[in-house]
């Protein structure tokens, strides 16, 4: 029964009983937590075999002879380019292979941006009054906060079912301090959307006023499907962009963190032939070579694309359920309620709910008290602020699976809570 | 015999002779190689053990319980705060223990003083017409090409056997332009020389008119010592910068590049309390963290400071024989021919080659055709500009003591030819 057609009286029993119901939780002492998206420790035990590839010292030559332990190489070993190559359908010539974390690729890459300009003709952006940055919502926090911290300011744009907003982005691009956006465009962060083909497309016609306007492509979750049969396709962000000559518009980033070991996988950069000289001209600047070793280790480990997805298709038979769980007890518990709608993506790693208008920050705080810690309610906008204070990202995969059934069974009571009190507002 | 006292004809004899000599080598279509200022494989060898250090799952957590594998610990795990704490001897509560380039560190340091400044009081080096940088020389050139990459300028100071000329570098510190200097303080590359006391305490009791000004200390080669019987011992520079409260004044390096792996090592930067809280605050925007599963092998397989130290001295019993090598054969060829000196540190990857003023890219040249390769000559100085054009860095480490031998006995002869060449001028 949809809760908005429901009396003040009927609303008032049904909030004393869930108000008994979350003390009875509270009285437990819980301490759950569906804040984190980081993978499990079931997940990470699956790579343990990667500890011991490399263990003699004849293991830590490349193909090419040279001793990974050593000093050198600036963009990474030739079979790591390969494997990455052959995973994402990206020329070996357009990838730098660095070290643990594409996010410090991402910050690094707005830093030269800011303390040098995209390319030697451009004028950094230090030295500008103003520069903009495009950010869809809800995104994923640590995006925005790498833009924020360089005192860019952070104008949004509404996710839909097919990507960002692409009338507004193409509204936005026409002014010239406008010099990115922020994209996770496969399983995004947090929706779990993935772009639409024609939303690559109008990103890769842009025709921003900024000739130094850069799409900031996170593909973070590029082959992290939960099933087999059930995959989205993305389209290929730079072919279509070379169709427009817009291939130098375009960063992409992706990792093994969420493959291998989230702590110690290995991150890349790809971009066009032009652009990848220039990150490198100053990236030699900045290190004589990332860790080597630990990128032999995944080609070792790996031997090859096919065995990553043989890989993934095995990470999801761990995670799949968690999102299952998520789902049934979401439908079980309030379809119908008029308290929410969330998101049921095919992969990735986040759940996006939509309470009622808000409502978000209240069912964060009626969950923290019953001793369940969710991601802050707006974490997903820029500056934390939700407009409509409305979206919480659920992430399921860490916690055990009895711990988060019983995380969404508090929850959706929190859910509902939230939902009658403010209908009390104005009954 | 010195070259300078000798007649023309006796020079032009003598010029014949090693232009002979020389060509006997040419025929021989070397490839030499003592630019390089890395380890040698055997040195390498040593630390076989490190890659199998964690095996196994339960080897991956820290002592407690954090699964380094997954995301976490801005900072470093604690074990390997402590292990660089008690080599190092400096507080835990001052370290940040990172990835494997202290270069990364140092570049990142000095971007954060330009994007943002060296503190929330201090303006962004990017928003300041001028800022200059203090550059002992010779130094090294990748600290160099950091400054300089930003656009900072760079201003020379002489080194002398007692470190930076103090007198040059009080002067300098007085213009509100001069934001910092870069220090190799211990085995300086490339002289090998080791900051005195009382240079480490002028250092330290600066008063620099540019209150965001900062020492980059980069202890490269702190423990570093190639006899056990002669060593240099360092002022440690904090304890001093306390007693005129300018310990926000110190950033320190160091690294286990030339300890352990240097493609895989793990580096740190260390300062005060403030700083530390402040580099983490914009750190956090940059990365989750670093290579916790390389911190944790470097802390199982040392164990503890000790275990490092006598390692250190395997290392050194390695590369000993090989400065010997190169010390042996400067005295035996050019000791009394007025045509070089050089330094002759107890610890350290170099040896400083000083020959004849207007000399050294003639050397360099020669030696290069020779078969050869030195570190250019200039290398060591800004802009790769040596004013008086005689210093060469030697590094000797990497090649094996045959190939470092005949490098040598080429080397020499390439010297005094050189010299010859520039004496023949004035005769």
């Amino acid at each position: 029964m949809n809760y908005a057609s429901m009396s003040a009286a009927e609303l008032t029993s049904m909030k004393e009983q869930l108000t008994a119901v979350l003390n009875e939780y509270k009285s437990k002492n819980l301490s759950l937590d569906l804040s984190r998206g980081k993978p499990n420790a079931e997940q990470l035990d699956l790579c343990e075999g990667m500890l011991t590839v490399l263990s003699k010292t004849e293991d830590c030559f490349a193909e090419n002879g040279f001793d990974c332990r050593n000093y050198g190489v600036l963009d990474g070993i030739p079979e790591a380019k390969k494997l990455f190559s052959d995973l994402l359908d990206i020329p070996e010539k357009n990838i730098i292979v660095c070290g643990n974390s594409s996010l410090n690729l991402m910050y690094d890459a707005v830093a030269r941006a800011v303390t040098h300009g995209v390319s030697k003709e451009d004028t950094p952006w230090s030295k500008l009054d103003k520069v903009k940055f495009i950010c869809p919502v809800p995104g994923y926090d640590r995006h925005f906060a790498v833009t924020e911290s360089f005192g860019i300011e952070l104008v949004n744009v509404d996710m839909l079912p097919t990507g960002p907003d692409m009338d507004a982005v193409e509204e936005l691009v026409k002014d010239p301090s406008v010099k990115g956006i922020w994209c996770c465009p496969k399983y995004s962060n947090p929706d779990g959307i993935t772009y639409s083909d024609d939303t690559v497309r109008r990103l890769a016609a842009l025709k921003p006023a900024a000739k130094d306007f850069r799409i900031f492509w996170d593909n973070a979750y590029v082959i992290h499907h939960l099933y087999e049969d059930k995959r989205d396709e993305l389209l290929d962000i730079f072919k279509e962009a070379e169709k427009y000559g817009n291939e130098d518009m375009i960063y992409y980033f992706a990792s093994t963190s969420k493959v291998s070991f989230p702590g110690a996988g290995v991150a890349i950069i790809a971009a066009s032939e032009k652009n990848v000289a220039y990150i490198k001209s100053l990236m030699a600047f900045q290190t004589i070579g990332h860790d080597k070793l630990n990128q032999l280790r995944h080609v070792k480990y790996f031997g090859n694309a096919e065995n990553v997805m043989r890989h993934m298709a095995r990470l999801a038979e761990i995670i799949r359920p968690k999102f299952d769980i998520v789902k049934t007890i979401f439908t079980e518990e309030l379809e119908g309620t008029g308290t929410a709608t969330w998101t049921e993506p095919v992969g990735g790693y986040f759940i996006s709910l939509y309470v009622n208008d808000g409502c978000a920050k209240r069912v964060w705080q009626l969950a923290k008290e019953t001793g369940v810690t969710l991601t802050g309610a707006g974490a997903s906008y820029p500056y934390g602020i939700d407009p409509r204070d409305r979206n919480i990202r659920i992430a399921p995969t860490f916690p055990k699976n009895e711990d988060l059934t019983l995380s969404m069974k508090i929850l959706t009571c929190c859910i509902k809570l939230a939902a009658i009190e403010k209908l009390l507002e104005t009954k």
